[in-house]
C-alpha cells in the first residue's frame, strides 16, 4: 500500500508538547484574570450558518471566510471571530441576565495569506460586557487587558485609546460626507503599517479631496500620546456635538482607569487609532508593544448597534479581543517564559524486574499526591533510564532497589542539580513538592 | 434592514456559562489526571488534508467526514477523531522521543444524524502511548481511565477488556475466512445495541454461514464477565497460536492492573467486546455505565499498524478516547455535580455615587487576592443590587457605605445563608476565602 504523506495545510499548525505546554500556561493565566474580573465562560460552535457571518467583516474580510455547503446543501462557515457569534448568542437567548459579562478562548479560521505571525487557524481570547451603556464597562475591559499583560510579565506595552464619536465628529467637521467616514477610518487604521504618505495616496485614490486629507493627516500625526490633546481638540471643534460627546466619554473613561489604578504609563489617548471594523460606536482601544514589531496584540471597543442586526432589541456592548498567537510570539522573542519540554515532574525508574512491583507502588503514591509521574516501561539499565529522563527534561528521578525496599526508602535524584539523596518513603511526595517549588 | 435570524446548525451547540462552567470543570479534572499519569499535552489543527482522513473510518464513517475544497482547490476535512491526527503527527516528526505519551482534549466533527446524546460537534479526550510494545502501556491507559472516572465521582462503571488476537484466533479456528473477520467484528461490535437476533440476522445477510454464526454467538453470549473464561478458552482453542497469544496478553495486562491497584470490580474480561475500527491489533477496551443507558463513555485499544500508513517506520501504539459529552450527560443525569450558574464569587455593590471610589478600591483588593469579583455598574438601590446577585447565584455580596468607610470595614453578606457581618478591610479576602471553602 502506498504511504500517505504526513503533512498539514499551509497556515495550520501542530502544537507539540513544548509549544502546547506554553500555550496552555498562557491560556490558564488569561482565563484566570478574566474570571477574577467576573467574566463568565462561554463557547459557541466552530460552524455557523454562513448568513450569520456574511456582511459583517467588510469587503476584504468577507473573502477570507471559510465557507462550504454541508451534505444537506446548507451554507455553513467556520467561525471567523468571536464577536459575531457572541452577538448571535445574545439575540438568540434573550433571557440571559444583563449585564452579561463573558469570555471566550477559542480558535478562529481565516483563509488569509500565511506569513510571519499570521495563520489560518489562530486563537482569540475575548472578554465582553453586554447590556451596559456605562463607560465603566469599557474601563473594566481595559483594566482586564492591563492585568492580563501584567500577569504575563509584559513590561513594555501601551493601550492606545480613542473614540469613534470623536473621529466621526472631526471628519464631519472637516467636511467629509457621513457615508464616506467608514471607508476613511478603514484606511486610517493602516496608518502605522503604511505610513503617512501611503495613507495619503490611498485616500486620494479613493476619491477623498486633497484639502480634507491634508487636514485630517495633520491632526492625526500631531498626536504625541499626551492627554492635553483632548483640551486642544475641545477648543478646536467646540461646535461639534459628536466631538464633545466623544471627549466627555474619554475623560470619564480615563477617570475610571485612574480609580482602578491602571498604571498611566501603560495607556494613552491616541487620535490616530481608528480600528478596522465598521461596527464600533464609542471608545476603541488597541494594545501595541514596541519590541518585537508585531502589530497589535489586543483590540476592541464599544459596538452598541451590532446585536441589533440579529435582534429587535438593541443591546449596548463593549469588549476586547486578545491574539493568543501574537502574545506567545512576543513572550518567546522576549524570553518571558522558561521553556519546558515536559509537564512530567518525576520519572519512576524500574531497578530490576523483581523490583517492578515496588516501583509501581511508589509511582501510585506520588500520583495520589498529585505529582506528575511517568513510569519507565522497559527493563533497561538504570543509566539508560536516567538518560531518558535527562533528554526529556524531567527534573526528578526516583529509584527503588533492594536496599531501599528493605529500609522503606527511595532514592530521589535531582536532575537539575545533578545530586541525589535517600528519602523515607513517607516523606517522598512532600520532599519532591518542596524541591519542585524551588526550581 | 432585515434582521438575520439568530440560529445555529442542527447538531451544534452553544455552551452558555452554566454549561460551560461544568464542561470546563470536567475538562480540568481529566487534564489533571492525564498529566499526573505523565501524559503530555498535544494539539493538532481542526483542518487536515482530506487524504489524511480518507479510508480510515470504514464505509459508514467515511460518509460522515466534513469535507470541502479550500479557495486554492485543495481537498480539506474537519478533524473526525484524534487518533488519525496523532498517527500523522508521529509520522511527521520522527524525532519525537519515544515512548511518546500524550493527551489531546479537542472537538471533532461528524456529519451524523443528530439524536439524544449524539452531536455533530463533540469533544474527545484522548490519551495515547506510542512507541512501546509493553502491555504495561495498555495497563497505564486503562488505569488512567479508572482514575479519571474516580476523580469525577463515578460509582458504577465497568471497563470491559478483550483482545483482537483472541477474537481473530477464535474466528479463524471456527472456520471464518481471514479477510471476512474485520466485517464480522464490525457487526459484533453492535451486539449490545442490536441484541443476539439482530446480530445473527445481519451476519447471515452479509453471507456468513449459519453454522459459524451460531457457534460464534454461543461463545459470545455465554460470557458473564468472569476471568475463568480465559481458562476455558485456553482449553477450547489450545491449537490456535493467536488465541493463546491473546490470552497471555490479557493475563499479563490483568496482573498489571492488579499491581496498579485498579479495583477489580471496575474491570472485566468480556469476549463479546469487538470495537468498531479495523485498526486494532491487540488489547481493546470500552467503558460502560449501567445508569443512564447511554452506550460507552470511553473506548480504545492497541493499534500497532496504523502509524505505518503514514510512515516507513511502524510504531506500536495504544490509547483510549473519552467522550466528554457522554460523560457530562451521565454526570448531569446522576446529579454528580452541584450545578453552578456563575463562576463569580463576590458582587461588589456601589452604595452611592460618592462611595464608588471605595467600592473600586475594595474590588481591586479582592481581585488581587484572586477572588472572582464583579462590580455593579449602575447606580441602583442596594436592594436591586442584592436581587441581581441572588438571581445570578453569586454567593457573596460586599457593601461599603460611609460608616464602613470611616471604620475601615466592609459588610460581607453571605447570600447562601442569608446573613451578614461587618469585617475589617484587611481581613476581608481571607474571610471570604474561608467561607467559600465551606460552601
Amino acid at each position: 500500500m502506498n504511504k500517505i504523506k504526513p503533512q498539514i495545510p499551509k497556515g495550520f499548525r501542530d502544537f507539540l508538547p513544548p509549544q502546547k505546554i506554553l500555550r496552555q500556561q498562557v491560556i490558564d493565566t488569561i482565563r484566570n484574570v478574566f474570571e477574577v474580573f467576573g467574566f463568565e465562560p462561554l463557547e459557541t460552535p466552530a460552524l455557523e450558518y454562513a448568513s450569520i457571518l456574511e456582511g459583517k467583516y467588510g469587503e476584504e474580510g468577507e473573502k477570507l471566510i471559510y465557507k462550504f455547503k454541508d451534505r444537506a446543501g446548507r451554507h455553513v462557515a467556520l467561525r471567523y471571530d468571536l464577536t459575531i457569534p457572541l452577538s448571535r448568542v445574545i439575540a438568540m437567548y434573550p433571557t440571559l441576565p444583563k449585564p452579561f459579562k463573558c469570555y471566550q478562548i477559542s480558535p478562529v479560521w481565516r483563509a488569509d495569506k500565511p506569513q510571519r505571525g499570521r495563520f489560518r487557524e489562530f486563537w482569540q481570547c475575548d472578554a465582553d460586557i453586554v447590556g451596559s451603556e456605562s463607560l465603566f464597562a469599557d474601563a473594566e475591559v481595559i483594566t482586564t487587558i492591563y492585568h492580563i499583560l501584567k500577569a504575563l510579565h509584559f513590561k513594555q506595552f501601551k493601550i492606545r485609546i480613542n473614540n469613534r464619536k470623536l473621529l466621526n465628529g472631526i471628519a464631519q467637521a472637516l467636511g467629509i460626507d457621513v457615508e464616506k467616514i467608514p471607508s476613511l477610518l478603514r484606511i486610517i487604521d493602516k496608518l502605522e503599517q503604511k505610513g503617512t504618505q501611503g495613507i495619503k495616496d490611498e485616500l486620494l485614490k479613493k476619491g477623498f479631496q486633497e484639502e480634507y486629507v491634508n487636514k485630517i493627516l495633520e491632526l492625526l500625526c500631531a498626536t504625541d500620546g499626551n492627554t492635553i490633546e483632548l483640551i486642544e481638540l475641545k477648543n478646536k471643534f467646540r461646535g461639534s456635538e459628536s466631538v464633545l460627546e466623544g471627549i466627555k466619554e474619554l475623560e470619564e473613561l480615563f477617570s475610571y482607569l485612574s480609580s482602578m489604578r491602571v498604571d498611566s504609563n501603560c495607556y494613552c489617548f491616541d487620535l490616530s487609532l481608528a480600528r478596522g471594523f465598521d461596527y464600533y460606536t464609542g471608545p476603541i482601544f488597541e494594545t501595541t508593544v514596541d519590541e518585537p514589531k508585531i502589530g497589535s496584540i489586543s483590540g476592541g471597543g464599544r459596538y452598541d448597534n451590532l446585536i441589533g442586526m440579529f435582534s429587535n432589541t438593541d443591546f449596548p456592548a463593549t469588549g476586547s479581543s486578545f491574539g493568543l498567537d501574537r502574545i506567545i510570539t512576543v513572550m518567546e522573542e522576549l524570553n518571558h517564559v522558561p521553556s519546558r519540554n515536559t509537564i512530567t515532574e518525576v520519572l519512576m525508574t524500574v531497578f530490576s524486574p523483581e523490583m517492578q512491583q515496588d516501583s509501581l507502588r511508589v509511582a501510585s503514591a506520588l500520583r495520589s499526591a498529585g505529582i506528575k509521574t511517568e513510569i519507565y516501561f522497559k527493563h533497561d539499565k538504570l543509566k539508560k533510564q536516567l538518560t531518558y529522563a535527562s533528554n526529556k527534561g524531567i527534573p526528578f528521578v526516583t529509584i527503588i532497589g533492594p536496599d531501599e525496599q528493605r529500609d522503606n526508602k527511595v532514592i530521589l535524584r535531582n536532575m537539575v542539580k545533578g545530586n541525589q539523596k535517600s528519602v523515607a518513603f513517607d516523606d517522598l511526595a512532600f520532599t519532591i513538592k518542596q524541591e519542585l517549588s524551588e526550581i
